[in-house]
């Protein structure tokens, strides 16, 4: 059953200007507690540290989807596209709205160390008994399953499914968009209403008219900027890693039957791997850093160390590595350890690209919804045939080393480092 | 001791763009624990239930204080105004970054129930055993007293306080901007560089061009707006509502011996008034946020049902009275309590200009830095002598009587609620 | 008869993003020879010599209007206002693009001179044998007069003259936005969105709802900011008064039989007060520049001089008169006839006001179409009862006397002057 | 000899909010009338048939350039790089200023058709007997000759040529920046600030930080997307065409010894190849739309039409070629003679790169100042040696043929056009 609002309400929002919210289900759905506690989660985690006007919610970017979304749909519908399945249209908008559900707090460092997926948690959380169920269930028995579907990509009809999962999604255009904003960058603004008049619906995909390849290459530009200056910022990542350490040597004591001076349920069901949906509800960013706080005088001397490094922002320091030499990072390690520090919790070498890295890349697992042009003979090409610098952005940048450790390695005695590894380390970023 | 930064700093900034830091001292600052703290306290309290981009911490707004501030002075030095006193750069420098470091979460509704003051929690930090009082001390032994002495407007140079507390001060320039960037509304914004280019130092104070006025009354209809749009926003009012009653429960609870099933050791000392420095350091919003959590499985049946409507953001109606009618109100109260509403946690009457309310009113107490105009014959006037409109917005506007109270009410038995009631209740925004 | 354009056809416009044309006439409009035209006529006549941004165009701004109504129109339809007349839309869209039509190159100044005026002339084109006439008369025989009636405002439906002609107008919501932005200040700018959600039909009317109040003095501070900051500064209010002394003296001399060594036929119709729509379609900004410039080596060195002085911006100074002191204007004529300088050609009082000064003003002639508040009873009440702050800027501000003179009259000899006239034109602004 | 100006003056700008004036020079310079006369010159020729916001001067860009140079030397003093000859300020700053003062009306055409280039006429202005002239030699006598030096790149110093003249200097960092605003599009927005962060002095070069890649990518590409996008748009090359053929027409008629019935001596003196700097001072855009209007009337019915065709906005058709065939062309031109259209003023093949097209491609002629990166070890490197983006830019898109023609030949009889040629052009863009 589908009810419109008697008066469509809207939201006041820096990325869209007005957020619009024509239908009592969407409205339902904003209002149920599942959807308020995303104000409780960050959109970018650890970001902050670096650019501190990275603290907007998960709740102010679904509502962005949400909105992407209705446009894109309201579109369609203005022009009579044919291609485009009307009656699906409350479906892709609750599944819009309600994609990024499961996130939990600082999800990266989280679902690394406790093996658990946002996306799951969304579908738990649509299927399960909470409020959001509840109101998708007035729509029809089988509403929930629908929604749940569309998340997890198995809806049968990918027109659907690639609103809110592709290349060139309304999940994507709204977070560049947002990212940019409250970082304050400006390499993540492209031309949304021009992307919106471009793309259309054609025999069950989403395709870009020929005509607006550029518009296609300037938000993939965009992308690849935001991804190296913003996303993958080796500070944020520090700040990233430092809490990978928190939970691992958390982890690390409990399974040593360690006594906290300082735990909550949902924090142990985390542990035991035995989180319900409730207590799910319960941990959110508020939540983690309570904790942390806490925890930050616990006893274990390491525990209390990587909490405090994190509220403080002691974050790790870090140098670019030009190659991965597993012997000099063995002599590292020897060199910590000699120095009393854990190279367990207090040395990292990351490489980016090994997290859900999206630069657009077609041919890669997880990549069959590519950006397909439409051109003037009803012919379908994927972009980067045509396009060489999308063909350049997919090929180059497949990541970057940086060793992560603390400044207080610096202050070993420098005699007993090995001067290769000395150099390694004083070397500026 | 002033000692430059071999290389300046900045720090991205969506509201200046960047934040360039050249000093040793103002670098260390920001490094500290109090300072990083202020990551964990929003700048405008509850006002993300209204605009859900106002996520944005005091740290940001904190930083954006001091470039302001650093703005402004290099405006005087580069134009080489003697009467600037170039030797309270770093002084005035290190005010403006620190004047709101004493800020506690929700601090309206925590100040109201426990009778704390951030002012004083500011000069606490500034004097006491802190990382902020060593980083201080090290330019001279008297330094800390001389910045807190600014903080608290006692330093003995007027043009020094009034770079950081005065009717057109870089706090009040900084927040505007920043609230309308978060918020994404666009009432306040006001041309910041023209600001910086029609204000000087002039005998002791900080005065406006003749020819600039419209630019000043520009800055102050910005306020105006966001006063009555934004802070006073009857929806952040609700949700602030709900913070002192829970507080104000809490309190009652703790006075009345209620055992807390959830209770931590600084808010015992807030209920017990025995807060020292380390403990307020604890007290931050994911500690308070956490605190509601928790207590919304309280037993006790009004703080829980309070601290979930806060959560979940079930907040209290409100409808506008034209007046207060005492006699109205004891029926509501009445009606209330035979529905088994206790009005005591249940019903407020909110007066928004009881609250630190700035809209600029000249003769009002604490106004005795009001905004001064220089004519060409090097006369000072109090700009409402010569502006209509300021004046217009000085005299009016002294505020509006709004009633809160749960939805819950709407729905007791009609006819017990005496007819001018229910028309009240009735009324719609 | 009316058709829709096979594809909805888009401009680029840095106010709007885009401009949306959705229907045939509209197109084929924008397409005639006339309304192209309006390319080569600045949207703010002398302006540019003080904002060198104002460049842009009357092409520009009349589609920003036609885009307001269009937006207008089109929330009204959603809304499924009942007091809207939908037959009305074709009219409405067609009368804001063409509203400005009849203006000629530097209207303010060729005005005054020579009497004509721009409304007079947007009816003569659409009513004459015009490329505009002949698309207008597609839609019906009777249509040219209709569109001639709103611009005119003679049409018995004051709802859609009020869209293109009142208080609150498409006209006034795209110049504001547009002129602000070309010359890059910010006072200009309101939040368009926000007046759109906040008017609708009501009785023959368009009127605010109470609670959007705020906008509404928000948008009008926007004009007040403009009309004093940007419309009349006096250094554009110079090269205007430059200009009409260039009219005025070529039409002197015309009058004296004086041969021009550079004449071409719509400038002898404008002298002989003959124009033919043909010929005033000639008359753009550019033939105006190339007459002064032409004129600036004429053997009168009286039109010579101010040619030249327009084109090369040598313009008069100016001070400002703190009352009007017909004796002393007096003594200055004598002194500059005595100086050799023709106070009839290089002396003004200018007096902004006595333009078409558009500050709100209800009461005062042309005022029939007020702002209405319209409250949650149905009742409606101009809005200046209910918003001191409107009130205010009502009252005040009724001009701004000032002096222009050459710059050379202070190369007269001092002791030649009497003393307080020399204090006067000494005065810094 | 150089005098500071006693109080700084500014003006305001779009896009740089304010540009500010601290040296007496630079305010003599723009007083002058020749630097006046560039508020008469579009800065993009006919784009503003395309984007009708591009009415901006070469005035208000040159100011720009000034002021990003005034920008960079600023950075340069305040961080006291060594290898910034401080002396070349006010020469670096004049040379900003100056060098498009010799931009005549809609420069590509006329350069085209009667082979004048504006920068020779730059350095005669700067070098003749001009109001500039004596400007510059207040400074010192050979002052002239050193700016001119730098316009004209001959001037000894790498470095301050650059500045002006490179693959990243203020020249084009103001004009992507002031394009993109005035027409609206977002393409060509960078982030200015950072650039100037991460530039520096270095061995008589101006090089790039190596962690600033980024940036330069983010530049490089919105050049790239303002070239394909705006600057080539085929719409404004069709204006471009109609232009040409104007003034070959008018070229071909001059030859022929037709009596123009409108004829100015400037204009004579442009086909006589015997411009003086004076004429060529009246030679501005108002000047030629006037010759283009009168020309309108003209009895020669090619060049009528073409004027017409220019005003009135009836420009070519276009089709876009996939490869150049010589043949078919030949065809066209007969099928077109066949129908009374005279081929070489109503036919032409455009191929955008053949134009000033900038486009970074090092290697190139012209190419002498790529953009270099220095790393940590001071090594200089050229960027496309480290950036696979900006290889990839510089090697594609060489260019796309586009045939235009005038719509009438679409009604030429269908049978006489041979089949191929028919689809070519019915084809759409």
């Amino acid at each position: 059953m589908t009810r419109s609002l008697q008066e469509e309400k809207v939201f006041k929002d820096p990325v869209h200007k007005y957020i619009y919210v024509q239908d009592q289900t969407i409205w339902d759905l904003i209002n149920t507690k599942e959807f308020q506690r995303l104000r409780r989660i960050r959109q970018l985690g650890t970001c902050f540290v670096t650019f501190h006007g990275a603290e907007h919610s998960r709740f102010s970017h679904s509502l962005g989807v949400y909105e992407v979304t209705r446009k894109i749909i309201s579109q369609f519908e203005r022009n009579q596209y044919e291609d485009w399945p009307r009656e699906e249209r409350l479906l892709s908008l609750c599944a819009a709205l309600l994609h990024d559900v499961g996130h939990g707090p600082f999800s990266h460092s989280i679902e690394k160390t406790f093996g658990t997926h946002h996306e799951d948690w969304s579908c738990r959380i649509v299927l399960g008994e909470t409020e959001i169920n509840r109101v998708l269930k007035q729509v029809s028995p089988t509403f929930p399953e629908q929604v749940a579907g569309v998340i997890c990509k198995t809806y049968h009809k990918e027109i659907v499914v690639s609103l809110v999962s592709s290349q060139l999604d309304a999940d994507r255009m709204d977070y560049l968009l947002r990212d940019a904003y409250f970082t304050g960058v400006n390499y993540g603004t492209f031309d949304l209403e021009r992307i919106l008049r471009i793309i259309r619906p054609f025999q069950g995909h989403i395709v870009v008219k020929e005509s607006g390849m550029h518009a296609v290459e300037d938000y993939l530009m965009s992308r690849y900027q935001m991804y190296w200056q913003v996303y993958f910022h080796p500070v944020t990542r520090s700040a990233e890693i430092i809490l990978q350490k928190v939970f691992g040597r958390a982890k690390h004591l409990y399974e040593e039957n360690y006594e906290f001076s300082f735990m909550l349920p949902p924090l142990l069901s985390l542990f035991r791997k035995t989180l319900t949906v409730q207590e799910y509800h319960m941990l959110d960013e508020a939540f983690m850093q309570t904790v942390l706080a806490q925890w930050s005088t616990e006893q274990d001397p390491i525990l209390s160390d990587l909490c405090s490094r994190f509220l403080n922002r002691r974050l790790f320091k870090y140098v670019k590595l030009e190659q991965l030499d597993i012997k000099q990072l063995e002599k590292l390690r020897v060199v910590m350890q000699d120095a009393g520090i854990d190279p367990t919790f207090y040395m990292e070498i990351d490489f980016p690209s090994d997290l859900s890295y999206d630069v657009y890349r077609p041919g890669e697992h997880d990549e069959n919804l590519p950006i397909l042009l439409l051109d003037q003979h009803d012919q379908l090409t994927e972009i980067s045939q045509k396009s060489e610098i999308i063909r350049s952005i997919s090929g180059i940048h497949k990541g970057q080393y940086h060793l992560y450790f603390p400044e207080e390695l610096l202050q070993v005695d420098r005699s007993t480092i090995p001067t290769e590894l000395r150099n390694l380390l004083d070397a500026e970023d």
